[in-house]
């Protein structure tokens, strides 16, 4: 999928909403307990519930991983599911890969090339050599983890780097999370390269919008990690968007919450309940940005 | 397994070589062609001829996933099959995940309570958060990206990084990956926490020895990328041992090598012939090693 369709999707379906299905057999609602899918079948009611009000699902694969080849089997039939159900889905696996030459290129030729997702995230330790495989897909997306919104992001990514200016003596110091930003940037473009920007640290995802205006920030953390929509929306919005906001937990297990009706069975209209709690917000958003850009 | 236990299996074998099973379907002896299980099918008679000389096996599992669930069911078999046939052997899972909480938990369980591996490999760009799930399992090891032997590792790995003294106005810079390793000193122990560092990267080598004495250290890149076995024995060699070599392309496809004889069909008898080639090197240094230790 190309910038251009993302952003009419994101516009048509007043919603830049990012839903993980990240399942946890021993959490599900017990009427999947006998189930021989049980991820898969509570997924599609997900789905089924959802798919109006999210323009983007994003699986976890460490929640079908350990499940093992049956989880495997899960994950593959959910990709199938939301490009049947609706072709427009834009599809992330949350993998978090990071490898080099010919065994990045194997994780790139299942996620795209068998599975057809749209992106996959990746952890940019190792440098270009774990990205670049990726990046030969054609209409395909890396999403790279930059500043995270776990606390012990504070460990290594945004720890104060040093680089050389050019043709200068004086040195510059900028968080590892900014050279991540800059140096991926190079690798690819807007029209393939996301990042990943927790929304508990709004200050930084301004200053990350700064360095990079027209990237695609797939924000996690809005609501059940604290940041605040507004804020985010405030501080990383770009002139086309340019924003995916995932909410995981808070949507799938919206049945557990303290405010929610119907207990268990009712649990995918919970889910679109919570869902739909965040569109109002980001549909206005996507109004006031149509209007200036008519005026301009 | 214990650091005794593998220590002593080190001392018993006369070897610290790790072999990388990791099969590209493409790229297998042709006898494999209609296989059901190929992977393991060769797997298997890598195994059978270099359980021996082995201390570890490392398979990566983007050569699994890269099959879909079937692939996940052959990483299976060959840690089951591993594990029959000589159960002394150490079993790392070569994953570099890297999530946080309770998704790192998911990761944790599959790899340790269902298949039953020794060590993960993980990146560490998240932090704590990314690794400490996987600590709470006694008798399991992360193992811990800090060097690698990739030209990228400069991207970010290398970087300078600024770290406060404390009680000192002066800064003190350091590379990040020596900022990984001290960290994560303190997160684990060398009971539970091995690094990376690439065989390309001697000098290097040498300095993390001196900052981790006692730390396992996985040792990619030595032969097809270039390291130098001796070499990294003389930097990296600790009191005892603390160094798992691994090779994958150069044992498990030594059959298309150019001094390689029989062909394909000997596939299995070429494997065992390169991995033979490291065990002099190794016996004689484990040789010194206890003489040394003899002494004091």
């Amino acid at each position: 999928m190309d910038y251009n369709t993302l952003y009419s999707n994101i516009v048509n379906k007043g919603s830049f909403l990012t839903i993980g299905l990240d399942p946890t057999r021993e959490l599900l609602p017990s009427q999947f307990a006998s189930s021989k899918y049980p991820l898969f079948d509570f997924n599609r009611e997900i789905i089924d519930a959802t798919s109006d009000l999210a323009v983007a699902y994003k699986p976890n694969l460490a929640f079908y991983e350990a499940e093992g080849p049956l989880g495997w089997r899960q994950f593959e039939m959910t990709v199938e599911y939301i490009r049947r159900r609706d072709p427009s889905l834009f599809i992330i696996a949350d993998a978090k890969r990071g490898d080099i030459g010919n065994t990045a290129q194997r994780y790139a030729s299942y996620y795209f090339d068998r599975v057809g997702c749209d992106a996959v995230t990746l952890s940019p330790y190792m440098g270009e050599d774990s990205i670049a495989p990726f990046l030969k897909y054609s209409g395909r997306w890396v999403i790279i983890l930059a500043l995270t919104s776990n606390p012990s992001a504070e460990d290594f990514e945004t720890n104060s780097v040093v680089a050389k200016k050019d043709g200068l003596k004086n040195s510059v110091q900028s968080p590892l999370y900014e050279r991540v930003v800059r140096r991926a940037m190079e690798w690819g473009s807007s029209e393939n390269t996301m990042f990943v920007v927790g929304a508990t640290r709004s200050q930084q995802l301004g200053e990350i919008r700064e360095i990079a205006p027209s990237h695609f920030f797939l924000v996690p953390g809005v609501g059940a990690q604290g940041g605040s929509l507004q804020e985010v929306i405030k501080e990383g919005m770009g002139e086309r968007c340019s924003l995916l906001i995932n909410s995981s937990r808070e949507i799938i297990y919206a049945w557990r919450g303290a405010d929610a009706q119907g207990g268990e069975r009712q649990f995918a209209a919970e889910s679109a309940r919570v869902a739909k709690s965040f569109l109002s917000t980001m549909g206005e958003s996507l109004k006031r940005l149509q209007q200036r850009s008519q005026e301009l």
